[in-house]
């Protein structure tokens, strides 16, 4: 198995109604590796950073097994950096500083020996570098996933339709799904986005779960009922994770078994909004992962026979 | 099988971004019973109605196994009117005028012979009328659900907490628990509600679904995702009445019996909402329930043998 991971690895200052952090780790690729780190072993990230950025946080993710090989830390140049507070709903946010630093002039270019992963997830990042990750592949992938945000809508409208089309998952928000169709109804908007080009659609909704959408079928998972949502920032780029995780341990790409990888990813994202940043998110024991599994069996299996 | 059902029986006038409607027929004992139809044959409703209530609307009732005995006619009276405007979201609306009629001075009797229901369901009306009807039981019904809302933890908030510490279930919208309890998190609020009285709670929410809980267990039920919800009128109503309706059918009230009166409920309130009013559950067939429950099946059911 492998599966390769390109997105941003970040510094993140967050504020929630929980409290505050200083500069944690965060970012796309981070979450999503962590995260798919439960479910396979043979992960390669992508990604830049300066050269403030610890070497505890790359051991800690090469204690995960993730090659980070294609990380690139550019001397005398700073980390990414986001800060952010959410609201009381923690479905808002407002984003209180954004610094780019070394993602201003993000030209990734992929390892050599990187270039056949099984599986590729691009996380948000522009569409026109998504689709360069694309053209560096020497094959082509068992399955491409990209997550996009509205930003890209707004100021790359075409760049983002090219780079949809040439992906089989595209995952984005309830919010974001309508911005690209300009369709209200999410069932409309879904089967539009499935004639732009993917094979499946992911359309997350938060807490309130996700839906995954082929053009014959449709899936809901629910998001886990938590006491407490403490910081859900990661929890898209960990369902992803999750997700695209247990696809490459499994290599089953059918409908049948991208719903267990949805059950998957919403579980390792309910582990997410547990904690601030990436905490939860490392060193999770397999049982715990195992009776988180099962929380969500319980909570939406039910035995109706139609006679 | 006997299912008493309470509630108001009314003309509603409704504006969706889909339309508007002149006064047609509406009221929650109306939804309620017409769904719980599909499930059950021994419906009793207890409800007032004025003088200018057609008459066609009650023979639609019996046509449908509701006995009407229960429903008094008040001459030289009007019947409760409401009417309404929905938003593009469909989760908010304004109320444009409301009418109480014959309901300013609703003081139910319930006829003697249905004074020992196996089921009890009381829609939402003023707390202190909830409670009369209890007391007018001969003996304890199986179980007594009550809808209630927020109007009424404005209002009558003591009488309210007598009556929610009376009944088995109550069903009551996210804000609504959040607005009983004072917790934001639905998880907390859902524990504080079952230390009031109820053994089980149901919290609605809209196109997101519905959550049970008893004290050891949740299990989460969505709504099954539609192109177009015409108008949201009644879904709540359609969703206890078809909740409560296979209840009264199967006679079991285990967990694992609710969850499937939840997934029942929450198919009647999907066809509640394709067209305005109550004109999609008159004269539904055996064969579109079915599907309907199949299509639930398939939405939330994945297969995952943890090992």
């Amino acid at each position: 198995m492998s599966l390769l991971v390109v997105g941003t690895v970040a510094f993140d200052a967050i504020e929630t109604p929980f409290g505050k952090t200083d500069k944690i780790l965060g970012g796309a690729a981070t979450y999503i590796s962590l995260a798919a780190s439960y479910f396979t072993h043979k992960i390669n990230i992508v990604s830049v950073v300066g050269d403030d950025f610890p070497a505890e946080h790359i051991e800690m993710m090469n204690r995960h097994g993730i090659d980070t090989k294609g990380l690139e830390v550019k001397q005398g140049e700073k980390t990414f950096f986001w800060s952010g507070k959410y609201h009381i709903d923690m479905n808002t946010r407002d984003t209180l500083d954004t610094q780019l630093n070394v993602l201003a002039n993000f030209n990734p270019v992929v390892p050599p020996e990187h270039r056949n992963p099984e599986f590729l997830m691009l996380g948000n990042l522009m569409p026109r570098i998504q689709q360069d990750i694309m053209r560096q592949m020497e094959s082509r992938p068992k399955l491409i996933m990209m997550d996009t945000m509205n930003f890209w809508m707004e100021i790359a409208w075409d760049d983002l339709i090219e780079t949809i089309k040439m992906v089989d998952v595209l995952t984005i928000n309830d919010e974001e799904a309508r911005l690209l169709t300009k369709e209200y109804s999410i069932v409309k908007a879904a089967k539009k986005i499935l004639e732009m080009g993917p094979k499946y659609l992911i359309v997350k909704k938060g807490e309130h779960g996700a839906l995954l959408f082929n053009k014959e079928n449709v899936f809901f998972a629910p998001a886990l009922p938590l006491e407490d949502v403490f910081d859900p920032t990661g929890a898209g780029d960990s369902f992803a994770g999750g997700f695209i995780g247990y696809l490459d341990q499994t290599k089953d790409i059918s409908f049948d078994n991208l719903k267990r990888a949805v059950i998957f990813g919403s579980a390792t994202a309910s582990f997410c909004v547990e904690k601030f940043g990436t905490e939860r998110l490392t060193g999770l024991s397999q049982n715990e992962v195992d009776d988180r599994i099962q929380e969500f069996i319980d909570l939406v299996q039910f035995d109706i026979s139609l006679v």
